[in-house]
C-alpha cells in the first residue's frame, strides 16, 4: 500500500503537527471546525524526508498524490491552472513541526503566467493589480527557486520608479508594470539560460523542492541548532488557493490575537489594512489600524471576525494570534497559532481563562514555561531603550537581569565607587571569593573566563544579580584595567550594560526597569504548590539570601556555604591566621575567634528560617582560596602577620595546587584539620540551642559533609561531629535533635551509596560536582569547548545547565537505588545548580528525590516546574 | 562445652597458624613428624582476643586449661615447676599468625628461684651457668613483664664487670653473679614495691598476660601497618621446656638455611656456636662457625641434623630456616619456618624444586613474589657500602633501583653535565614534559611534590629509570639551584643517591651494581606464560623503550603516547609553532612539518615491533604542555618567532587552565583540531604501510581515541580517523586493516559503554585517569593527604598503586559488561599504570580483561602476576 504524502485540509486535524506541520495542522483545523479556510493541501514532511532520500528530488509517488490533491483543489475552488476563463492561484509555504518564523521560505500568487495574468486583469477589472501580482511571482520565484540574488530585481524596479518620478512601488502604472515584466524574465533568461516557466505544474514542483531544501538552508540550521530543534524532521509544504486583499477597498488583511500579548487582558489586540496584503503589514509603509475600527470600517466583517475568534481561542483553549484576509467583502482565515506572549501576559491569561472555566489549573500551570519567571524577578532594559544598543559581545547568560554601570576592575575600586553613589559593573578574568564584596557592591559582574558554574555564575545567580560570564571575545587586563573587545578599548569608569538573560554585552548606558510581582504570579504559583510532590529549597548563606528565597517561597535552606561567611572583611585576616598555622593550638587559638562570629551568622539564619530547615555544609574549598595571589597583598598580609614575604610565598605556593577542584578540599579539610569541623559543629548547635530558647521554637540543624568518597572518610569526619555534638548539648544541657548527612557529588560516592548511606541520615546530590567529574570538565575551563562541542552538535545541552540524565544521570539514579537499598528511610535531595533548572527537575522528581535546592532566585522556577514534572508524567 | 584454647605440641599442626601462630603451628608440625623437639605447649591466638576481650586478663577457663597442660608437660619432661629434686624451667615466646620479627617479647629461663637456681647448679654442676641462667631470666622478665629500664640492670653488669676488671660477662664469677642477683632484685623492690615473685607460676601467668599485651605495643602496631597485617588477630604464646646450649663444650646452638637464602644454591648454609645461647649468636661477640664444620666438630649430631633438615625441606617441600640446640651430646630442633630469600635464591630454588620433582610448576609460579622481580631489573645498592649510608629523607618509591650522582636541577643543565661524562641526578619540585631529555640522561630523578601516578613516576617507571618523587621534606628551590632537608643544604653538584626501591634518599654517593638475568628466570617466566590467559602489552613510546619491553617478553605496545615524541628538540619548535598558529592554514604547514616526523617514528615502532600489535593513542595532553613557562623560554620563543614577547605570554595565559587535568585534551583537541588527528592518523597508516612493503608482513595499526565521554565526540573523532585512513589507502593502493579503539577513562564513559561500544573495535581503560575522576583526586596533588588518610587508616591503599575494586573497580566492571553487551567481540586492555600491579591484575583478571599493558620494566611481573591469578582461581 502506498503511504499518504499529500493531504487535503479536510484529511488533517491539529494533532498531526509532526507530519503537517504546525502551520498545515491548524489550517486543517481551522478548516474542519467551519472556519472559512482558502483550500488547499500540504505536502507532509515525510514527503520531506523521502526528498532528502531521493537526492533531492520529489518521488513519482508523491508526484502522482500531488496531482491528484491539486486536482481536488480545482474542483473545490472552481478554478484550474493555466485556465483562461478561471485559473487557479496558489500560495506556497513552508511550515515544520516547531514553529521557524521567517526561516524558510514562501511563494505567493503561484499559477500566474502571460496568460492566466490576462484573465485575472479582466476579471478583477484590475489590471495593474494582476501584473503587479505578476511581477511579485516572478520577484520570489527566482529569489526562492532560482536563487538569483534579489537585488538584481530591485534595481530594475528602482530605475523605472525613478524614471517616471514615482516614490512608491504602488505609483507604477500598468505599463510599467509590464516592461519590469519583461525585465525580469530577461535577468531570468540571463542569469540561469532559460526562459521563466510558463506551466504552474512546473512552477508548482519546482517550488515545493525548493522549499524542502530551504531547511536546510545555513540560517535555519543555525536557528534549530539555537532552539533545540532536531535537524532530521523536515518540514511541510502548504499549498493554499490564493486569496487577496489587495483587490480594492472591500478588501483588507490584518493580524489580530485574542489577548493583549503584552499584559493578557482579555480583548481582541491587533491591526489591520483596507486594500493591502500582508507583506504590506509587514513592510510598514502605511501604518496600519487598530483592529477595533475595523468595527467601523466593515461591521459585518468585523462580527464575523469575532466571531471566529472567540471560536477558535474557546476551540484550542489558549490565547491565538490569527492571520485574515477580505477579498472584496469575504473573510478568509489564513493561520492561527497559539500567540506569543510576555511571561505576564502569559500568567493572565492562564489564571483568567481559570477563572472563566476555560481550561484548568493543570493546564495553567503547564502553560507557563518556567525559566519566563526570571523575567519577573529581575531588572530588565527599557524595550525602547534597547533599540538602539548594539551589542560589543556575546557571552555566557549567566544570571539574569539587566545591569548599567561604570567599569571596575578590582573589587576593592568597585567597593569604593559604589559607596560614592555609583553604578558600577565588577569586570574580571574570572572571580574569586576574594572578589565577594566587590560583588555584592556591583551592579552586575562581567567574566571573560568561566562556564555557567563557575564561581562569578554561581555567585551572582545566589545573589539575583546580573551577570554575563565567560565572555571569552573579552581580553581583560586588570593590571591595566583595561579590557577590549574587537576595536573597542574600555577603560576603568566607563559606561557598559549587561544583558544577564541573553549574555549580550552593551557599551555604554542603558535604562533598567525594575520588576514587579503581579497577584497572578502569586495564584499560579500557590496552584502549583498543590500539586508538585517534590520539596523546593534555597541555598543561601546570608540571611538576606534567607528572606529573598522565604519570599520566593523556599521551604527550607538545602545548603548554606560557610566558607562565604569566612570572606568578610572582619573576618578574612583571623581566617588566613588560622590556615598560616604552625601548630594545631595555634589554630585552635584562630579558630576561637572565628567561633563567635560563625556562630552569630547561624543564629541570624535560624532566625529567619524559624523552624525550617537548615543544611549547613562544612567548610568546603581548598584553603589557598583565602590566601592573597597578587603580590601588594602578600606583602601587607606578611607586615601584618610579622612573618617574611618569603617565608609567606612559600607557604601560599605549599598550598596551591595543580588540579584544585580535585584537591585537598571539602572533607579532606575535615580529616587533616579536625579543629575545623569541630569549630564548625559547635557553632551550628550551640546557635541552634540559644535560638530555639530564645524563640521557643524547635530547630533541627542538618550538618552536611562534602565531598565524601570513601566510607571510612565520612566515618572519621562523622565522629568528630558527633562527638562534638554530643559534647556541646552536654555542656548545654540540650536535648537538641540534629542531623549528619553527607553531599553525593564524587562517582565513588554513588557507587558505593549503599555503604555511605549507613552512617548518614541525608544525602545531597552535588550536581556540579558530580558532572564535573563524570565529564572529567572542569567548569572553570569547559566554556572554551562546550560552545565548540555545541556548534558541531557532539553535546547539544550544556550539561551543567541541565543535567544530564544519561551519564550524571544514571550516577544519581544509581546512587538513590543503592542508598534506600540499606536505608528505606534516607531522605535525598540535590544542591547544585540543576536543582533550580526544569528539565533536571522533572528528571530529580522522576528519580524519586525529597526535594531541590536552588537559588533564591530560582526557587519560583523549580515551584512550577517541580509542578509540572507531576502533571506530565501523570 | 568448653573452648579449647591451650594445645600441647602434639595436638597441632602446620595448617593451624591462625590459632596456634606461625612459631607454635611448626613446632606442632616437627614434633608430630618426629624430630626432637623440647616438649611444650602453646596458648591460642583465641586466647589473645578473650584476654583483650575480659579486660587484659586471663580468664578463668583458660588458667585451667594452662595448668592441665603444664601438668601435661610436668609428666613429659619428668621434671616440676619449682621442684627442688629436678625444676622444669621453660621458654615463653610469642608467636602470631603473620611473622613478626623481633616486634614482640620472649623469656627464657622461667622457672628459675632462689631455690631452683641451686638445684640447676648442683645438678648440672656448674653454679656459674646456673646464676647467669637466673640473673638473665630477671633482667628479661623485668624489662618484658614488670617494665622496669633495661639500663637499669645493664648499669649494674657494667659496674661489676669494671670493678672486677672483666670485659666480658662470661668473665663474672659466681659470687659477682649472686651479689648482681640480689642487687637486680633490689631494683624490683624499689621500682615496683615488691619482691620478684619466686612461683613459677606467678611468673608464667604474668609473662603469658605481657606477650598478650606486646601484642600492642607501638612498634608491633607499626610493623602490622607497614606490612599489611590486621590488627584484630592477636599473637598465640608458646611455652616450651628449656633446653641449653651453653651448659658445656658438649652443647651448642645454630641457625641454618636448607639452600642458600642469597643464591639459591641446594647446600645447607648456616651457622653454629659450641657452648653458647641463641642470643649470643646475635650479639656477635664470638664469631660462629659455618654449619660445615659442624661435621667435624660433633659428626653424629651433624649427620642428625642433615637428615632432620632434609626432612623439614621435604615435609615442608620449600626451603627451612631452622634453629637448633645441643644440649650435652643431644640435638634438640627449636623452630623452623620457610626462609626468607633474595628474589635470586627464590627463583633458583623454585625452579630447581620443579626439576627435583619436589614441588609442581604451578607452586613453583604462586612461590615468587611478582614485585620482587623489580629487583632484578634495575641497578641496586651495593650491600657493603649501604651500611654506613644514612637516609636524609624518604620519598615515595616510585620507580625502582639505585641512582647515585651529582645533583642538578633543570634538564638543561643535566644534558650538559651528562655529556661531560657526569653521573647526574636531576632534581625538581615536579617535573613536566619538558624535561623529558633531562629524565633521560639523569641516573635518576627526585621531586618534591607528586604521587605515585605524577609525571615524574610514570616517565621514570617507563624508561626503568630511578625515581623518587613526592619527598615533601625536601624544599626545593630551582632558582637558586639549592634544595633543604631539614638542617641539610644540597647545591647544585653535590652528590647524592636514591633507592627507587624505598624512596630514601642519602646524601653523598654510594656504589651501585649492575643486575643480571639468569637463566631461572626464563625458565619461570615461561612456564608463567603457559598458565596465565590474559595477554600482556607494554606502554612504549620509543623503539627503545619497545625493545626493552620485547625483551622483557611484551606481547604488543598497548600504548605508544604519541606527544611524547614531540619533545624532542628538533620538534618542539615546529610543535610551538603549530599550537601559536593564528589561522587553520598555518596550522596545517606545521603539521605537515611534522608528518615525516611522527611517520618516522611509527615507521620504526613497528620496525622493531614487527608483526605485533601496537596501539597509538592521538595526541592527549593540553596544548599548554608544549609552551615554555620560564620568562626566559618565553623571550626566547618570541623572539626566535618573531612575535611580541606580550602576545606570546598572552597566548600562553589563554591556554591555561585552572584544573588542566579536567581540560581541553584528548580527543577534545581533536574535535577543536581535527587537522592534528588528520596529520597523525596519515602518519600511523602510511608507517604502516611502508613498513608492511619493506619488511613483507601484516600489520594491523590500532588507532586509539583517548578521553571520550560522549558517544558523539567519539564519532566526530572517529569519521576524521577513518577518512583520513582510507585516503591514504586510496592514494597508496594499500588494502591495510586498522582498528579504531577508544580509551575508557571518564565515568560517564564507563557508565554508557553499551552505546561507546558501538563504535570502536576495542576499549583500554585509562585507569590513572579513571581513578582520579571516580575520586575526584588530583594525581599531582593528592599525595599530601593520601599518605595522612593511610596514617588514618582512611585508606588501606594507595589507589593510584593498585586499583580500588570496590569505586573504581564497579565502573570498570560495568564498562566490560556493558561494553560486551553490544559487542560481544569487543577487545578490552588497560593501559593504566595499574596495569603492572599484581594485585589489580588480577582483579583485571576476574574481570574479564584480554589484555593489560604497563611500562617495559614491570612486563615481567605482569606475566608472573596474570599466570598467578590464573592459579589463585582456579
Amino acid at each position: 500500500m502506498s503511504k499518504k504524502y499529500v493531504y487535503s485540509f479536510e484529511e488533517g486535524n491539529a494533532t498531526m503537527k509532526s507530519v503537517l506541520g504546525g502551520k498545515g495542522a491548524n489550517l486543517a483545523e481551522m478548516t474542519n471546525i467551519g472556519l472559512p479556510v482558502p483550500p488547499g493541501f500540504t505536502v507532509s514532511t515525510e514527503a520531506c524526508t523521502v526528498f532528502y532520500e531521493n537526492e533531492k528530488q520529489l518521488s513519482e509517488e508523491i508526484l502522482v498524490q500531488l496531482q491528484e490533491k491539486l486536482e481536488v483543489l480545482e474542483k473545490q475552488t472552481g478554478k484550474k491552472f493555466g485556465d483562461k476563463e478561471n485559473p487557479l492561484l496558489v500560495s506556497v509555504r513552508s511550515g515544520a513541526a516547531f514553529s521557524m518564523p521567517g526561516m524558510m521560505d514562501t511563494i505567493l500568487n503561484l499559477g500566474m503566467n502571460d496568460h492566466t495574468v490576462l484573465t485575472v486583469g479582466q476579471k478583477t477589472n484590475n489590471m495593474r493589480f494582476a501584473y503587479d501580482s505578476y511581477r511579485r511571482f516572478i520577484q520570489m520565484f527566482s529569489d526562492v527557486v532560482l536563487e538569483i540574488q534579489k537585488y538584481k530585481f530591485e534595481s530594475i524596479l528602482d530605475i523605472y520608479k525613478e524614471k517616471n518620478g514615482c516614490k512608491d512601488d504602488t505609483e507604477l502604472s500598468v505599463e510599467n508594470l509590464k516592461d519590469i515584466v519583461e525585465e525580469f524574465k530577461n535577468i531570468v533568461r540571463k542569469e540561469k539560460g532559460l526562459d521563466f516557466p510558463e506551466s504552474p505544474q512546473e512552477q508548482l514542483i519546482l517550488s515545493i523542492n525548493a522549499v524542502f531544501k530551504s531547511w536546510n538552508n545555513p540560517r535555519a540550521k543555525a536557528y534549530r541548532n539555537l532552539n533545540d530543534i532536531p535537524h532530521n524532521i523536515g518540514t511541510a509544504v502548504n499549498v493554499q488557493s490564493m486569496v487577496f486583499g489587495n483587490m480594492g477597498d472591500d478588501c483588507g488583511t490584518g493580524v489580530a490575537f485574542t489577548r493583549n500579548p503584552s499584559t493578557g487582558e482579555k480583548k481582541l489586540y491587533g491591526e489591520f489594512l483596507v486594500n493591502a496584503q500582508g507583506e504590506d503589514v509587514v513592510a510598514g509603509i502605511r501604518t496600519p489600524k487598530s483592529i477595533d475600527e475595523l468595527g467601523s470600517v466593515m461591521p459585518e466583517i468585523f462580527k464575523q471576525f469575532v466571531e471566529c475568534a472567540q471560536l477558535l481561542e474557546d476551540h484550542y483553549k489558549d490565547m491565538q494570534d490569527i492571520e485574515f484576509t477580505i477579498e472584496q467583502g469575504k473573510l478568509y482565515m489564513l493561520q492561527t497559532r497559539n500567540g506569543k506572549r510576555t511571561v505576564h501576559a502569559g500568567l493572565r491569561a492562564a489564571v483568567e481563562m481559570v477563572e472563566e472555566g476555560l481550561i484548568t489549573k493543570e493546564q495553567a500551570i503547564l502553560r507557563i514555561q518556567p525559566k519566563q519567571l526570571d523575567q519577573l524577578l529581575h531588572p530588565n532594559f527599557d524595550e525602547k531603550t534597547m533599540e538602539q544598543a548594539i551589542p560589543l559581545a556575546q557571552g555566557l547568560p549567566a544570571s539574569p537581569g539587566a545591569a548599567t554601570g561604570r567599569v571596575f576592575f578590582n573589587a576593592e575600586d568597585v567597593v569604593r565607587e559604589s559607596a560614592n553613589g555609583e553604578k558600577v559593573i565588577l569586570v574580571r578574568r574570572e572571580t574569586s571569593p576574594e572578589d565577594i564584596e566587590g560583588m555584592v557592591a556591583a551592579q552586575g559582574i562581567l567574566t571573560s573566563r568561566g562556564g555557567m558554574t563557575s564561581h562569578a555564575a554561581v555567585v551572582a545567580r545566589g545573589m539575583g544579580k546580573c551577570c554575563v560570564a565567560g565572555c571569552e571575545s573579552a581580553k581583560v587586563d586588570e593590571e591595566l584595567k583595561i579590557f577590549i573587545i574587537g576595536n573597542e578599548r574600555i577603560e576603568e569608569g566607563d559606561y557598559i550594560s549587561l544583558d544577564g538573560s541573553t549574555g549580550k554585552v552593551y557599551k555604554g548606558s542603558i535604562k533598567t526597569v525594575e520588576p514587579e510581582l503581579s497577584g497572578h504570579f502569586s495564584i499560579l504559583m500557590e496552584w502549583a504548590d498543590k500539586f508538585r510532590t517534590i520539596g523546593v529549597r534555597t541555598n543561601a548563606d546570608t540571611p538576606r539570601d534567607a528572606k529573598a528565597a522565604l519570599r520566593f517561597g523556599a521551604e527550607g535552606i538545602g545548603l548554606c556555604r560557610t566558607e562565604h561567611m569566612f570572606f568578610d572583611e572582619e573576618r578574612i585576616p583571623v581566617v588566613r591566621r588560622m590556615i598560616l598555622s604552625e601548630t594545631t593550638e595555634q589554630r585552635i587559638a584562630s579558630l576561637k575567634l572565628l567561633l563567635p562570629m560563625q556562630k552569630s551568622d547561624f543564629k541570624d539564619l535560624y532566625t529567619v528560617m524559624e523552624e525550617k530547615p537548615v543544611t549547613v555544609r562544612l567548610l568546603d574549598p581548598p584553603l589557598h582560596e583565602f590566601l592573597p595571589t597578587e603580590e601588594k597583598d602578600i606583602v601587607a598580609l606578611a607586615k601584618d602577620f610579622e612573618i617574611s614575604i618569603e617565608r609567606l610565598k612559600e607557604t601560599i605556593h605549599s598550598l596551591q595546587e595543580i588540579n584544585p577542584m580535585l584537591g585537598h578540599r571539602g572533607c579532606r579539610l575535615a580529616v587533616t584539620y579536625p579543629e575545623i569541623a569541630q569549630m564548625q559543629t559547635r557553632a551550628i548547635i550551640e546557635a541552634a540551642i540559644e535560638v530555639m530558647k530564645e524563640q521557643n521554637t524547635t530547630i533541627v540543624p542538618e550538618i552536611m559533609i562534602p565531598l565524601v568518597g570513601i566510607k571510612s572518610e565520612l566515618d572519621y569526619v562523622k565522629s568528630i561531629v558527633v562527638s562534638t555534638a554530643e559534647q556541646v548539648k552536654e555542656e548545654m544541657g540540650s536535648s537538641i535533635e540534629y542531623l549528619v548527612g553527607t553531599m553525593i557529588e564524587i562517582p565513588r560516592a554513588a557507587l558505593l551509596a549503599d555503604e555511605i548511606a549507613k552512617e548518614t541520615e541525608f544525602f545531597s546530590f552535588g550536581t556540579n560536582d558530580l558532572t564535573q567529574m563524570t565529564y572529567g570538565f572542569s567548569r572553570d575551563d569547559a566554556g572554551k569547548f562546550i560552545s565548540e562541542y555545541k556548534e558541531k552538535n557532539i553535546m547539544p545541552d550544556d550539561p551543567f545547565e541541565s543535567v544530564d540524565q544519561d551519564g550524571v544521570g544514571k550516577l544519581i539514579e544509581l546512587g538513590v537505588k543503592l542508598g534506600r537499598t540499606t536505608k528505606p528511610s534516607l531522605k535525598i535531595g540535590v544542591c547544585g545548580e540543576h536543582g533550580g533548572d526544569p528539565k533536571s527537575i522533572e528528571f530529580f522528581y522522576k528519580t524519586g528525590l525529597d526535594y531541590v535546592s536552588c537559588s533564591p532566585y530560582r526557587v519560583p522556577i523549580a515551584r512550577l516546574a517541580a509542578a509540572q514534572a507531576v502533571l506530565q508524567n501523570k
